[in-house]
């Protein structure tokens, strides 16, 4: 234990025993707690870990924040590991079943209590990314016939073992169906003998399947500020919860996962300084590689025109800039389309309705940029700063009048772009800026050329 | 009430009298009501929840999703008005009060209760994106010495008016600084003499400034698992409190802002389809300008090297391709050490670590795609599908260096310009891929040409 560095100041132990930090821990949050083991070796942290109080190390290991909690459980000793797993959160121990390899799988499996095995059994099944990996199986429900004092006594006896209490559902006794779902908050200010079905207001409850994606779940949550969602099956059977802790989690996993592919790569699942070379090599590559393939048709473009750009090689010097102000508009339309989507502000029906919003707004932006351009090149001509020839009003039309169909093009095509990945099924956030850009670079030098045989045919053409 | 479609078919009233709408509203979940009476013309909401019994017009209003809601507010009889926003939550009224212009502000405030005008003389006050900004004053407090039981009963009587009563906040009856926050499922779960101070762990609360960043509140709630924050004065006295539902509302916000940041444009306030044409322009021209003003420097690049050009017209088809190569390996390293650092994956002075790290991935994708580059080039002019002239391999040479210099020099931009960002006092989301590009091209044109005056010189130069 000689890099140990607690960057806070609370444990400052070049060589302090386990059970010294393992006290010194306890006084923490659990979460600055994990932090300072994170820093550690992971010997270290295995030796600390066994010698906390099972329920602090409980704490701990609830953390999804704890690196290589998978490889900590497989050090400890095999009864240690299964009395903290049947100790912990049911969809956190799931997780943690994820990392394992299958030699330790089955070798923790039968030391693990029933109520832990079954939950692992149900929760193993969904796939990631899905309101049933979200879910843990330790919510509170009772039948539509208890009291409210009946049901706060029930609470009180299961607390420590649910991941949360404050929303329970009440269920039909008959064929078990979800009926409603209760606050507690509510539930101790209401009369004690009073039916548990008079408490709260009377509306269907909001619930999710077991498939539903994470997105959608976070945008319940959003929508109807919730603290947790009940998980049902078809016969409206409640099978889990999700909690607003597992949201706020996942949402940031999309967040990082959206902006990586919107700025062309493969999302990671760690974080970046714990990425192999190789691994990330692969996740650049990919991408990279496709948009270098695509954008090859410039070159392809390019060789067409060929005998346009030795005759009137002035044109070149506009090409970098009219290609990427085709790919910015884009740019920017995808980045306004893929948050209009997400936060279903628009469906997929109202494509034309932002195809005809786009039209005029990418007419405007490249009229503005084209002015721009044309003003440039007339400065430049007139002070003598660089010559583009005799018919260099007719090289700033054609940059201008380009500039004009690439801004527009670029608009048309960034807005659309999500709204065709979403129609073939895919996420609309798959969008990339570099796509974008690829796309409107090869378009982009078509339109430039072509208008410039349409100004300079006969003159510098 | 003609253009009247409720998509869900609830509600399904051609010329409906506001009162059957009311009725109808109030067996729903108060969001799907919201998102039924955005469809509608303001004059039917406010007509609608005038007809509304006043606790559900409360939670109709409660939700940050409904449209207009100052509007609404302004249209509603003062009476009325005033006596909804006195049973709102204080951080919505809040917001309300900041849509509404100050001659509203001025006839309201007189007219209500003591308690909502001091709450809204202390929330008014902090900047947005603060924690202040999302802070409500409904919480609950006691003092140390108080008993579980007698907390308990307090939280019954005030349940009604408080935003959440799920933390209970612990204060020192003589100073009333912060000691403890306590769960309120364990202080159910307590023993009911038991003194307050001996529920829960014993450590210090987490706690955050009123001028905090919403972004710092985002990442305490997802480490702490959170569902409410208190926020403190410097002298550690509670003024207010955070809850996860405005913490997801603010995620979701800031995810957008950095969504259209990182695409290349101003954040908006509002919906697409609701921003106005002129807006919208004003919102995406000042960016995409500047990008075209800087990109011009590309334009004096390749005036630099006329002469070059029109030498060697062949080295013009490889532009866009090169160019574009190297925005999309910046775009990606961008995107990289957005999320790393706002996930405090990586600190400030992790930077050379980086750097040191991007520049060998750099050289292996540069190199990656010049492999591809000088295969294309070698393949065409073999298969006779074009002609690149007698020193077609030294072209192949230069295009394959230049690409693995840009690419390296594209990934060693993009992930530092997060950093310097950062650096300078901004936020490192402000990064956006068309910026990068931009800086890119301009290098990556001069680096190509001056590799190609290295290999050419002599033979095509």
């Amino acid at each position: 234990m000689n890099d140990l560095r607690f960057t806070q100041g609370v444990v400052d132990a070049g060589s302090a025993p386990a059970a010294t930090i393992a006290e010194q821990l306890a006084t923490m949050q659990a979460a600055d707690a994990v932090e300072l083991l994170n820093e550690l070796e992971q010997n270290d942290t295995v030796g600390i870990i066994a010698e906390m109080p099972r329920d602090h190390a409980v704490l701990i290991l609830d953390q999804p924040e704890l690196h290589s909690a998978g490889a900590i459980i497989e050090a400890l000793p095999d009864v240690i590991a299964c009395e903290l797993l049947d100790a912990m959160s049911a969809d956190r121990v799931t997780d943690i079943f994820h990392e394992l390899d299958a030699e330790a799988r089955d070798r923790l499996f039968p030391g693990l209590g029933h109520e832990t095995q079954q939950a692992l059994a149900k929760l193993l099944r969904y796939p990631p990314h899905t309101a049933g990996s979200l879910m843990t199986t330790e919510f509170v429900s009772v039948p539509a016939n208890w009291s409210v004092a009946r049901t706060l006594q029930h609470i009180r006896e299961v607390e420590r073992s649910r991941e949360t209490v404050y929303a329970i559902y009440v269920i039909d006794p008959e064929n078990r169906s979800l009926l409603r779902a209760v606050a507690l908050r509510r539930l101790i200010a209401s009369e004690p003998e009073a039916s548990i079905m008079t408490v709260g207001r009377d509306v269907a409850p909001v619930t999710v399947g077991p498939l539903t994606d994470q997105e959608d779940v976070a945008r319940l949550f959003r929508k109807h500020d919730l603290l947790a969602v009940p998980v049902v099956n078809d016969g409206n059977q409640i099978i889990g919860i999700v909690t607003v802790d597992d949201v706020i989690d996942a949402m940031t996993q999309e967040m990082t996962e959206d902006t990586l592919k919107f700025g062309g790569m493969e999302a990671l699942n760690k974080p970046y300084m714990q990425i192999g070379f190789l691994q990330m090599i692969r996740k650049r590559a990919g991408w990279l590689g496709v948009l270098f393939l695509s954008e090859m048709l410039t070159a392809s473009a390019m060789q067409h025109f060929e005998g346009e750009l030795e005759k009137a090689v002035v044109l070149t010097l506009f090409i970098p800039l009219i290609m990427s102000s085709g790919g910015n508009s884009g740019s920017q339309a995808t980045s306004l389309l893929i948050r209009a989507l997400a936060l279903q502000e628009l469906r997929l029906k109202d494509w034309w309705r932002v195809a005809l919003r786009e039209l005029p707004t990418g007419i405007v932006l490249g009229t503005f940029l084209g002015l721009i351009g044309v003003i440039r090149i007339s400065t430049w001509q007139m002070l003598g700063l660089y010559d583009y020839g005799v018919h260099w009003h007719l090289v700033a039309a054609t940059v201008g009048t380009a500039l004009v169909g690439i801004v527009t093009f670029g608009s048309l095509a960034g807005s659309m772009l999500p709204f065709i990945l979403q129609k073939i099924g895919f996420d609309p956030a798959s969008a990339s800026a570099p796509f974008v850009a690829t796309l409107v670079d090869v378009t982009g030098l078509i339109i430039y050329f072509s208008i410039a045989l349409m100004i300079l045919s006969g003159t510098l053409l």
